[in-house]
């Protein structure tokens, strides 16, 4: 049988037996046809089987499937280090909101950049996750919320995938602040969202997901609801930042609208994990942002183990909260903060983030019929991409069967 | 007046006014000869006043010393990514040392392997620091802790410098754990340290201090005051692991021997600052070792702002307590872990590192006289530097004059 390409005599963690997702096969073999993969066997019976045009000898090395960021904030202008560094000087959010900083800042850049300022900035934040190993990334607006700047953010995250090898999965993350126009009006804002900016954003082009900020310093859970309501009436899916900072039933208005899945949750209780599993909506941990805020409260793994709810894990990279583009530091911080386990960790950024973006049938781990999206290895196992932080054990990255150099 | 090199059109951070270390100057040049600055100076003035077989225009980057880790483990074999992995799945330290983890198994593979197989197992790990605008390394022995191996290390260290544009330091770390072989007699080995190992360590070749590990589960403050008062007779400095799980009186031992730092701290108290301040010992901070041990007990920065001790910051890189090869997020870690302020975390890795390892009037600053090692970064400010995890702004690093591309 006729394929495009085989990668053979290498070492394979499929991430696709839930009991054993870091298990790997020694001398193996992938073939891929039209971006997909169309067998996985032991390289003899592989070599055999399938005649293909290229033939690649990976001499061992670990192969992986491709790692998903599913929470980030990549597409942005200017940034925060002036406040990072006031911040450490002992500067309290008032002088750095009066020093032009905070999100208003980023806003305000993001609003008067340019399309193609916007990407300029931006690629270098995605080359990053790409020199790691990752082949598909979420990436939310939010920077904007003016309708012209939100549609310029999401053209800008939809054109990222024309520049380089790599799946965007485009969020409108409406409900992020109340802008400064509507400061006083935050339902008029909600309305607005409501009306007119999920509309336009879907005619616009490819949305995935809408997502919102449900907390005391931004939108209500009914204000949320709102929100979620308008997009379902679309056919569009939606997500939610929840319990990030309290615990105000955030949550339960994702599962009710059974939200792909819920992030942060170092605030959510037993009664919000049990609203999840039911719901079938995925946890996002994001510990940079853990990690950069200096919190002390983690969330509830135990819980999340307990209920079968899924653990996804993920960057949050964005300019104020969690300047931060390494896939492999974000799951070092899920191991050593949260105690996630190596196989979680790994499963975080690879088939439970797949199923945070609702697309666990075409990626995430390495089988038959699924895309070609893997990551080669210079690792003996998959605990050595996470242990080390600043070294970057990443041989080369496949997109749907292209191999990037 | 001839010099070999000149950059210009470029943002200077000296690192050399204590008031203002991060202080930018806009428009500067640099001259070089011999390896050494000759001249700092407006690009105009520096320009018209000497002529140069190579002129680099920097087009407004960012220029600032070379970086200086002054604390690894770098040289080792092996790797314990399994037993962090173990770790993370609930095992405890005795499960792990029956599974031939912990300390040991460095010592064993260490041991084991060759000189040119610890070469080549180091010379990656020099690489990422490098990669982050490194020009000065301490490199400590400790994983041999017999005669044979110790000297091993040490020679590994030194011939790091033949092979990349890099100074190194290599220090003979002898008391780092008592060996299997002294198990019952660790006066036996305190002994073998003083009479055998630093007098043959000397003759061996260049060995810049003498290290040890005062804990205790390692050694306690008598022991180590013998091997300092050994290494002093032979003129050799000393610096200490001290203070890092427990307040054992390690931090004044160092300073009696005036060591040039003591490292870690966490527990060290009014007395034992005070004790550092009188006798010059600079203080060096290992905010990943606090990170991936998850501690509690951060070191007392306070106290060591007000007896005005020089604080240093460096990777600890070491295949058990500290994975980390990455110096921007060492700074990032101190930021946000220990609450230094990008000022006395880039200080932390440049002059106050220099001051650590006794070369103050050499490196760490771009003052005429010094040796011409830069960084040069993509970045508006310094802060930029730190700010973003997993992205290096690194643009060129220049090392005693030579420009690596
Ligand atoms: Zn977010
Ligand atoms: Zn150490």
């Amino acid at each position: 049988m006729k394929v495009d390409k085989i990668w053979f005599n290498c070492r394979v963690a499929t991430l696709a037996n839930p009991a054993e997702p870091l298990a790997v096969t020694d001398n193996a073999a992938i073939a891929m046809r039209d971006g997909k993969i169309v067998a996985l066997d032991s390289s003899e019976r592989l070599l055999a089987a399938y005649q293909a045009e290229r033939v690649v000898d990976l001499q061992g090395r670990l192969v992986t499937p491709g790692l998903i960021d599913c929470h980030t904030h990549l597409v942005y202008a200017g940034n925060r280090a002036h406040e990072f560094e006031l911040r450490l000087a002992g500067a309290n959010y008032a002088d750095i909101a009066n020093a032009g900083g905070g999100i208003a800042s980023t806003l305000k850049a993001t609003r008067a950049a340019s399309a193609d300022e916007l990407l300029q900035q931006s690629l270098p934040r995605l080359d990053r996750l790409l020199a790691e190993g990752v082949t598909t990334v979420e990436v939310k607006s939010g920077y904007g919320q003016s309708l012209e700047s939100e549609l310029k953010q999401l053209e800008v995250a939809r054109e990222l995938s024309s520049h380089r090898l790599v799946s965007i999965s485009p969020t409108l993350l409406a409900a992020h602040v109340v802008p400064p126009e509507y400061k006083a009006d935050p339902e008029g804002y909600v309305s607005f969202v409501c009306d007119e900016l999920i509309p336009a954003a879907i005619a616009a082009g490819k949305v995935d997901a809408i997502d919102g900020f449900c907390e005391h310093i931004a939108f209500t859970p009914p204000q949320i609801a709102r929100i979620f309501s308008s997009a379902k009436q679309r056919g569009i899916a939606v997500k939610l930042h929840a319990a990030q900072l309290s615990n105000d039933g955030g949550v339960q208005v994702a599962a009710q609208y059974r939200a792909l899945s819920a992030d942060h949750l170092e605030y959510a209780d037993d009664a919000a994990v049990a609203a999840m599993a039911a719901s079938g909506t995925v946890a996002v941990l994001l510990p940079g942002a853990f990690y950069c805020l200096r919190e002390q409260q983690r969330p509830p793994v135990a819980l999340l183990r307990q209920y079968g709810v899924p653990i996804a894990v993920a960057t949050d990279a964005n300019p104020g909260t969690s300047p931060l583009t390494s896939p492999q530091l974000a799951m070092h911080f899920a191991c050593t903060l949260f105690g996630l386990t190596v196989a979680e960790a790994f499963s975080g950024m690879t088939i439970h983030a797949a199923k945070a973006l609702g697309q666990a049938t075409e990626i995430g781990s390495l089988e038959v019929g699924k895309y070609c999206d893997l990551a080669i290895w210079d690792a003996e196992r998959p605990a050595e991409i996470i242990y080390q932080m600043g070294f970057n054990p990443l041989y080369r990255r496949v997109w749907r069967g292209h191999e990037s150099t």
